[in-house]
């Protein structure tokens, strides 16, 4: 698999050589356990200083499906539920980690992934206004992802509106960041790091995907922390012992603008592949302007390139077609955008 | 902190040299998620080797409580409970991380944080006498530590007659090895990975604790492995998406007797440690053969070395005394052992 | 409220006199607790005799979500979730029962209530083909109802084709019968009992709907019992203390052919009900052949009626209408049908 | 069975006449569901009269252990757990009813069924001493059982000083009273309903041991009620669609302190019990002031009477003798006592 070109996701190699250089540094100096040390303190101070929210409160943790997890359990209440696009990745691709914890995921449409401000109100006036209601789960909090499954972005203006339609109902908005960076970096975005603090109520800022050997820095912007949050984190099995790692990866990726350099990067190198692979005449499944490219593909090109180049599979397009995904990231080399654009000329 | 001599505990530092220069040379390497790499399948033949056990599967988990939670959750029937002492890390300090999942913890007691055949065999036999045991909760399976949490460790002889006491009533031994490989190399122990992989169904061989910057290898030897148990990881929220990191970590620790070699490191200053501290008038709580030495200290004594050396604080132990734990490490380096003696002169 | 006409619901009054005398009859008598007494005996005999069914196992419960909750969880992995109707009574109105419990419902499309066989092939087809979905919620089983909430039946070639499917993808088929007696006394059914328990992995016999103080008849027809199964009602703390009363009920429902004849009773008035008050103009929302009717009326005409009859508010239509329920039950008397239609004069 | 005595619990029987015929009374009136009736209006009424509780919040439920599951559960945080007597109900009787909701059940001594005010206060003292408590469950509140499981009773001064541990570490106080009437009517009790609701935050009145068919009084005194209770009660399963039959049953063992009228029959009847057969030889295991008495008797003996009488086997007390419980009851009559006490001439 080594000689092959690497398009399948962002999470196929080890981390940027700043953070691991970081990580070396520190590696033989003794640290106390559980996140109580001076590299979450300081990478703590960084990513509040990126967002312009001195009162947030972050917690790290390891994955994205974990950091779902505590925060949507731990946000709500035990017969509340939480809403989310159809096709976002708690509804779909956690294996039931949020079920497992109690709480039912409360499906509305997804537009290319994201939700509608409109259809929320909707849904949201139309449970209250149900004379049972109370033998329902009660809509408790707000799942989006930035970008979303399908690549795509909110604009501003839509945080915005999905923001005021959750405080209406007293709801929390969540915002699963595990590829934010590749969104903050988008261009024409209106989105950075104070707008999302200043309209969701938490959200976490994706190392893994994004620079990080592991890692997620999860922010409660001030309004609603809960409660006792290290020893949820731990009763979900979720703490991490050496939390300084994690402490460490996000103070080198917040150090000198390293995670926005590397994003952009990544978005570049996407953005170049999308162009010249829809000259080349591939077919777009749909626009993305981040880092995960879709594109329909006839099968038979799939066999004659499954050697050359790791892709990911989507969905069936039709009986000769299928939607596959190309994805970039940090590490991600120009040359080998270049090696796969040959593979279509 | 930097200045102080560090025996708090045995994960205050990050990974040994070799495995990290292991994590180092893969670092820009492609490799497919979730465990799928071929790091993950070398450290799983080595330790398949290692357990003299080819039978065995193999899972690679981030951390010590996860790894609990997800194997007795996965082990139990759903009106099953873990019968373990009352002193044991799943009964006292994982903050309810078993009871999450809709288990019960059965407690029988600890001596010096080991279990006793006999108590065992009295517990279930009471238990299957007693004509509500319908309406209690069903003894599942059996959970012991090795060291325990007291540093102590079973013999051969020991493990014997609990596996059998357990299969007896067809329920697993499962046996948490957060610091395994201290145990392994504790002069005159007489229980080797074989051992393990003979009398326990499940086991897992501490990575986090002994010389890895985090991971824990969750070993099922044959006889009953859960169903679909990566999509149970998943939904536990403890599926590592980078799976290679955990893989090629155990790679190095099974590759020329690393984990073997840095254990005995740890385990001989340790030794060394409890005989010259004995020798300079300190009272041992229990005699440990492990890394972890336990002393009863005056309190004015402690307060006298509170800003030279970072111990653990254990219990009171009366008015004027505390119980503090010292530990060793992979990391201890001998000169910061003799540092502490002086300390005591 | 005592004299309105009461057609909200078919759970408004105690229940029948044969019923109720045979609990009287036994009221001092001594029985053993937990369902262990003969009046259970006596009456999961005359049930395995009316479903041509001798190795089914029965156990009786309290309520019609309480037993969708311990059979569905009881019988699925852990790992698992229920396939169910978007429209299904544990999708929208059991409060989150079935998640609380750790498991998904995975929604297919209703029909007035049903799923289709096709739907529900493809369904799963779709799901086995994902390449990802280790990480996605097993489909573990399938929850119908019959009648389902719109009042609607499956035909015994629908079920069959249900439960081919089913099996073809080794998942029990579960059928939720909380009103199943106006079901199984519909005209022009060829769904009976022994075609249920042909079809049908698990169902139950609602009682509390259907003639009986409370309680419900869960069947498993002898494929695939969850083991410890009383431990397990325990442990959702569904075990009624005197398990003696729902034995009592159920053996009189099934003596006599009680259930059948109280059943047909509700039927044909609703029936009744239907013709005429179609006759005299009012609008159908789907065409029932059970016990519950629905109908699109005017706001105004509600407004009118509002202090004359009990109704169930179902859904607004449009701006000016909305859809309400009118259910009969085996205490409707002919007498009140006669007084709803003269509202409707 | 019919023909033996029955001492082996107090559920055996149906329902005191008083109750059954007000269940008649009501049976074909026309009542809404899910305890919105007049019937449980008026039960809560006569309830927090009798409490001398104006401000108190009551709901009804069917069963002991679901009611235990259900107020344990909603009362407390999910990261917290119940302390309770080692020998508690919740602790061991109830199939980890308590941890399928995912809490522990935190054990300290029990004394003849009974906690020590002293001693819980020394476990609060400890846990929040220990430097690591935010690494173990929280207590979160209190269940103690009156009469306990010995058929024991606090008096007054006990439960003061056990409410005022709970209130210095701001625990609620939950009382399980499963056989309260048989607590409180008994001989030199100074703890009464008022008392009650005084110290205990929460507490509830058994039906089911007492007069009632099925059904328990669930009493939060005011300063405590979980939000949005009747979800959470659908949430678990245990909403009763037909509530009105609990109101009711309620309504009549609260006229004409009919609650108070049974409950001292059957404790004096005990008492006489108790007094004769210590007059015939046999030994107390225990004192017990309530309903339930507890003898060692000799095996040779048990057998002797074993077709006779049905009493509760409750341990082993040595190879020649066993523990066993007579329990009197509301349905007990003279006659049946005095058959009794001519067994042990």
């Amino acid at each position: 698999m080594k000689n092959m070109l690497a398009f399948a996701s962002d999470y196929m190699e080890g981390a940027h050589e700043e953070v691991l250089q970081h990580l070396m540094k520190l590696n033989m100096e003794h640290n106390p356990g559980y996140g109580t040390d001076v590299y979450c303190d300081r990478a703590k101070e960084k990513i509040k200083s990126a967002c312009e929210c001195p009162e947030a409160e972050i917690f790290f943790l390891v994955g994205g499906t974990q950091t779902n997890q505590v925060a949507i359990d731990t946000m709500l209440e035990s017969y509340e539920g939480v809403v989310a696009a159809a096709t976002g990745h708690v509804s779909l691709h956690e294996a039931g980690a949020i079920e497992y914890t109690g709480h039912k995921v409360l499906n509305i449409p997804g537009h290319d992934g994201k939700i509608d401000a409109k259809e929320l109100a909707k849904y949201l006036e139309t449970y209250y206004a149900d004379e049972n209601h109370e033998h329902m789960v009660f809509p408790g909090m707000c799942y989006i992802s930035h970008p979303t499954e399908y690549g795509t972005l909110y604009a501003k203006e839509e945080l915005k509106q999905i923001s005021e339609v959750c405080h209406k109902y007293d709801m929390p908005l969540y915002l699963d960041g595990a590829r934010l960076g590749y969104g903050l970096m988008s261009k024409g975005t209106d989105v950075t790091l104070p707008v999302l603090a200043k309209y969701c109520d938490a959200f976490y800022i994706g190392g893994t995907k994004v620079g990080a050997l592991f890692g997620e820095a999860l922010i409660f912007t001030g309004k609603k922390v809960p409660k006792h949050f290290l020893t949820r984190v731990k009763q979900h099995g979720a703490l991490l012992a050496k939390g300084f790692l994690l402490g460490a990866q996000f103070e080198a990726l917040f150090t000198d603008h390293l995670y926005e350099r590397i994003s952009s990067h990544a978005v570049e190198l996407a953005d170049y592949m999308k162009k010249e692979l829809v000259k080349r005449g591939c077919k777009l499944y749909l626009d993305s302007p981040t880092n995960q490219q879709f594109f329909v593909v006839e099968n038979e090109k799939l066999s004659e390139i499954a050697d050359k180049v790791m892709y990911s599979f989507w969905e069936p397009a039709d009986k000769d077609h299928t939607v596959i995904r190309f994805a970039t990231s940090w590490a991600t080399k120009k040359e080998d955008v270049e090696e796969l654009l040959k593979l279509f000329e």
